[in-house]
């Protein structure tokens, strides 16, 4: 079968060890004669992994000791409720940087322990820049962005840095990157980017905003419970946080952040370059905010639309179709994607461009 | 390697077929060339195994059409919560049957957005029986019990059939035996017993229920956002809902819940009969009501324990040990447990009296 190259927004593609010791050990988990998903949680094997996988997030991102750093459920959809529950202070009000869909579903989440305010939104032209120079009043408790809107093709590249406590939905390019994770008070993260296979939520968060909400938390949102009990207060998601470990360790062992990074600049660089260059693509976001994670590009002339389809196929390029609220297309180019399937599909889209020539 | 004989509460033992077959779409999914844990959950074959789950749970536990089936994330822990909330009605109000610790949880959710009532509890006696008799009174929205209670061995053998709004934590024993889905309002259940990996949660409701809550209701707890979206709101715990799927499969081509619900009670009753015909060990539950799925027991005499637990250990059976608050021993019988595997272990407790003989 020929190698299918898949530009997924996520779930995405993930490196092939990843797979292939996944599928090992729910056959046979460490030469246990059990499968990973048959043992007890509290079993010492899968606390190993639960441990492990906790420790590689702090010496991949630096984490400080005074943060910890959680594996949950519930994606960041539930992240959003999290968020807030546990950040609202006596002003019971959250500040939002309204970037995009995913930035406008967590402010709604705030309305119920309390209210959202809109610090800055770009909304006006369909998301397609990060709001600046925005002013966040002294009203708010906290201040809320989305670092990579996976939809729009932006990314944030400074984080705010004062004395209001920052919140981050950082699902889509975590591990993508170097940040500081001491700039941030709460972050959190859906495993299905750069992470791991669907199914368990990344939270990283000062000690300090634990136990400190302005309001009463259901136990499951409230994340002083969960690092009460080392991310083990109920059953938690144990295959999808072992395929993160093991994603994890992949990540660590090619060079960590640093080598990432330049990687992941290395290929946005090659498919933004060739969008600026080819006479039939724009791409969709504003240039200083473009997304090193997800390119957004349309074709300019629409009647290439099926031509162009048909030869994406006939190279075995795999989800490619933009968001229907952006349309055009969308290259989603996380940590596992290889510099030389973007190569691939930037060799196409010149091919189109000598056909129509 | 020898056979383990996997006794755990949960997560636990699965069919083998399904740990091959989640093995093998890990690495080469429906021949695609794609793992399953890199497809986009909303491609064509995704959507395919969670309508194919859902429709299982339909086939096996021949829910009626006036119900909605759903597969989310959060475990029964999130739906301690969700159940309240979405159950929630004017008198502000839910009735709780205590019968364990996670009835307690249950219970104490409420409180977050109404009050809750305690209809009985058999905490009086460590939690060896299920109350009856009891009366629900005319100031509860909706009565809660939880099925089959892991840690102490117990099991509810005949449902409240009444006019207020019946819900479930039926966790530890669904797909195990026959019921009337009429008989409930909501249903709740982790998978990871006899459903499936941990890291999804199955959640049946009957659709008259939804957006009648007297209470505003956070995005991700309310199932009606769940059920107008197919179960797909947010991105699902993929590799849990396939291998549920799987395990599902399995179930109805052995025919079903009462081929299984007649393994059970035949496994179940090899155990008990010999545990009330063995001079060293009793039962922890009180008989009328002991769990078809959780066999707790305990030895008379304490300094037998270490003999004990080597011969079990010896014979590569494992799990057995009895939870932390009731202490002693507990076999978990789960649908996949073979009898072969429970005749071991009671072959085991009959030497052990022959040897003390």
């Amino acid at each position: 079968m020929s190698k299918v190259h898949n530009f997924s927004a996520g779930p995405c593609i993930l490196p092939k060890e990843v797979f292939e010791k996944s599928a090992e050990s729910i056959l046979n988990f460490n030469d246990s004669g059990l499968s990973l998903i048959e043992i007890s949680h509290r079993s010492k094997d899968f606390i190993e992994v639960m441990e492990e996988a906790r420790k590689l997030v702090r010496e991949i991102l630096n984490v400080p000791d005074n943060y910890e750093v959680l594996f949950l459920q519930g994606g960041a959809s539930l992240g959003f409720l999290t968020a807030a529950y546990n950040l609202m202070g006596k002003k019971k009000t959250g500040g939002y940087l309204i970037t995009g869909s995913w930035a406008k579903k967590a402010a709604k989440e705030a309305s119920f322990m309390g209210n959202s305010f809109n610090v800055a939104s770009s909304e006006d032209k369909n998301f397609n820049y990060i709001p600046k120079g925005y002013n966040l009043g002294d009203n708010i408790d906290y201040f809320h962005v989305t670092s990579n809107n996976t939809i729009f093709g932006t990314q944030i590249k400074k984080f705010y840095n004062g004395n209001i406590p920052l919140a981050c939905d950082m699902s889509s390019d975590i591990f993508s990157r170097e940040i500081n994770i001491k700039d941030f008070d709460l972050i959190y993260a859906g495993a299905q980017k750069n992470m791991g296979p669907a199914g368990t939520t990344l939270y990283i968060c000062k000690k300090d905003i634990l136990g400190n909400s302005s309001v009463p938390i259901p136990t499951m949102l409230d994340l002083k419970v969960h690092a009460d009990k080392d991310s083990m207060f109920n059953t938690p998601p144990v295959f999808a946080i072992y395929s993160s470990m093991l994603n994890l360790r992949w990540l660590k062992n090619i060079g960590g952040l640093s080598y990432i990074e330049n990687q992941n600049n290395l290929k946005s660089k090659l498919i933004y370059d060739h969008i600026d260059n080819n006479s039939l693509f724009e791409g969709t976001a504003n240039i200083e905010d473009r997304s090193s994670m997800n390119v957004t590009f349309s074709l300019l002339e629409q009647d290439l639309n099926e031509t162009f389809e048909k030869m994406l196929k006939d190279a075995s390029i795999n989800g490619l179709k933009g968001h229907r609220s952006v349309g055009g297309f969308r290259a989603s180019i996380y940590n596992a994607m290889p510099i030389e399937s973007v190569s691939i599909l930037v060799d196409i889209m010149r091919e189109l461009e000598n056909k129509k020539g």
